[in-house]
């Protein structure tokens, strides 16, 4: 189909949304009071809520709030965050500099969890075609090997031999039993890597990219929500970068993402009454 | 002074973050490990460890959520989301559209709550010089009648005679004992609104952006963290709105905000467990 | 290939731009001077210098000038002009409205010149397969009416029956002698739409989505080169309406695209002496 | 004044714009068909019409485009920049990392023209108090040193000692008598600073922002108008850098500002032709 034209100016077409109803002294979201949600559901749950069109269970709720919480910064080196930086420096508002950053979450950045989703979607097809998850693994292995697609989205990390992310996401995955075909299919993928003669020299295990692409999958998630979870969750990060940069540097300075390091707290223990 | 000339080209100054420190296979926010504060810690406790660099108490934390959650959408009629949805229509991705609407965080959208944390201020200002609270109220509305600066920041609503998203807030955080001097001049300039000869005939109450403008003051954040915060929680808001654009419009489509209307789910409860 | 990974952070690799030099009261542009360029060549060449390489001919510096006006502005109702609006209205800054203007800029709007661009080099990779350029254009226009891609981008126009724009370039490129196989093939699928018996009764004349597309192909300039040209002729256009939005509307107004109605001069005359 | 409260939704009020009339077969930009204006109007000079309503004289014109030249692009190292091949290189579109570039423009980059037409505009006033030009510029030098102001904006510069770009721009004006009251303060205050006893060591001649508020200023244009001539003239060389990160370098790369050079040609000279 040709792109469509914009229909002619002379009246638009009523419309619809079915997301948040606004009447005097009223607010719904997706039919829920905002004022009940307020202080009975979590932001993560309400960002659920929107999103998808209801409340999640405790169990699925607290899952997303993993996931929403694992992405929300990566240090100052991502390019989102160095756009976000040289934006700020220029005096750029908050919101400016915040929106830069976001317009960084492009193919490349973000873009490993939606393409590795797709991976997944690929090997349960093959799956349904009859083969065990094991075996469309290692189908599915033997491919990208042969396009050289190594390694491939969701596997690997440039910083880390094991991703503490994923690990800790797809673990209370698991306590809350939310792992079902995409999560198998994720771990056989990991096995078929590293059982794969080409690649014995290389560690690729799963990262959060592909955590969260089995975690989305699992749920039932469409891509594109787990496109807008990406981009919601990492906001918050984003935002403190840039109001780090307003307090501590001077404006107009040259930052070079090489010669950074962290002063903030050594690690420390999240205090008991919270576990 | 000067706006700052940029420093030469030559080398960068080192700098420092504290925000996030990226090792091999560790990942601290704020001195936590994500993978601890992952399944731990709610995602808007997360943001406020990363604005403020330290973790709420569990009613902060409560707080913080309700507020995050009070300003997450408002329908289909805000410039912000208007600006999203026409960006979207274009078949711009969800980023770039998300992105738009960030824009629309200016002045007059988002910007009464911090003109009403200013006003407030002001206020406290006043009563520290040894007036009362309620004697503040009085000279600040006699100042903003004068000014012609009616309605003030922070008080009435086009919509809503009684805003419900801001009753609620100011109700949860009197319940958690957190509504100190800001909550209480916010409170008083709401009488002092109202007794004021000159408005009699004019329904001035509280509106979410005076609750969360009294709520940050009385929480302690400084301003910039407030804004942050408002860009934060409608970011999902956006998100959502931009999603339901690409699901069920075709592109390039003509958008009157005067012709859509809510056809989502009636008013519904929410389910007794999550009470 | 997979997505490639960040380089890791111990150092980045030296890079290299053959744009601009910058030394010590000297600024080469391409090599050029700046203050060599500047009160020689206009806006137009310079752009078409930075974005190519060289310089254009004065002939194709005309034709670049009439492409580039051709497109700075249509009127308030284009979706990237609504959403610097909406934008505008909340008091953000002119580079904020503007911003979100430019990310208006998608598939939907601008891209039918790059939709069209597509479609012509599919044409004349047809034509190199020995086929007239005649034959080549009914092909198409067949393929495209079986696959309902009616109208195919580039052609016809929900305003209007003739574009003026379209006709006024192609005229240009004509004297000018730069009209060469894409604008042949252009012309050649216009005509075969219309003799196509089931199109009858539509009007597709060449719109300047189209005229561009082939004056650029002419011109042998890439297709994201195109795509810059328009996001650059445009920008001059959103900034004229954040600018007018400013000067006459109240802040957080609400724009409904269809009660809108020009009030700038009468059609006149442009003064002789520019003729 | 409050901030104004958005109108209700139940039907907004009718507006208009004088920017750009659009009916069928018929573009008419500021009265001008714009099938007129192509071929016959240069790109700045519709710029020039479409922000100020008139067409410039082709004196004005000429400076206007060399205004424009003057600023298109700054290398690789302006924050601006920076932002949009961060955000390109995560594989944004070209209209997302130039809009990342756009939001670049902030109180410091491009904000110095801003700022020094805010001083002209305070010595024109003190001028027209009775003082000579001569005199405004001194006493206006002395606040400065006071104020410890220094380099007040639209002088000095961190690469060159001799802007290229604010000489030639002088220069021009100049040549075409464009030059009045703004440019001679800008003369008077460049002479105040060299002969100030407390600046003896220092050298702050006039540049690129300096020049461009004189040339603004003299032109009669307002303030805001002179930031969306700035904000339109370096978007083709945000453009150009982002097509040129896309052809030359691998996606997801660390981009560090202080390893870069320079590859394109060396110094040439515009073919004679041309002058």
């Amino acid at each position: 189909m040709a792109p469509p034209k914009r229909t002619t100016g002379s009246g638009a077409a009523p419309w619809t949304t079915g997301l948040t109803s606004i009447s005097p002294n009223q607010i719904l979201v997706r039919g829920y009071r905002i004022d009940d949600l307020m202080g009975r559901v979590g932001f993560g749950e309400t960002i659920y809520l929107l999103l998808t069109g209801e409340l999640p269970s405790p169990s699925i709720g607290r899952l997303v709030d993993a996931m929403l919480v694992s992405f929300i910064d990566h240090g100052a080196t991502p390019p989102s965050t160095l756009a976000a930086l040289n934006t700020s420096t220029t005096g750029a508002s908050i919101r400016g500099a915040v929106a830069a950053g976001v317009l960084g979450f492009g193919r490349y950045h973000g873009g490993d969890a939606l393409a590795c989703r797709a991976l997944l979607d690929e090997g349960l097809a093959i799956s349904r075609g009859g083969s065990s998850i094991a075996a469309a693994a290692t189908t599915l292995v033997a491919k990208l090997v042969e396009a050289n697609d190594i390694p491939p989205p969701g596997f690997g990390h440039r910083f880390h031999t094991i991703d503490p992310r994923a690990t800790r996401l797809l673990q209370i995955a698991h306590e809350l039993e939310t792992d079902h075909n995409y999560t198998q299919l994720l771990r056989a993928l990991e096995q078929a890597l590293s059982a794969h003669e080409a690649l014995k020299d290389r560690s690729l295990p799963v990262n959060i990219d592909g955590a969260i692409a089995a975690v989305c999958g699992d749920l039932g998630l469409p891509t594109e929500v787990a496109d807008a979870l990406l981009i919601i969750s990492r906001v918050p990060g984003l935002a403190a970068h840039v109001l780090e940069e307003q307090r501590r540097q001077t404006p107009m300075r040259v930052i070079d993402p090489t010669t950074h390091t962290y002063d903030g707290p050594p690690e420390r223990r999240i205090p008991e009454r919270r576990k």
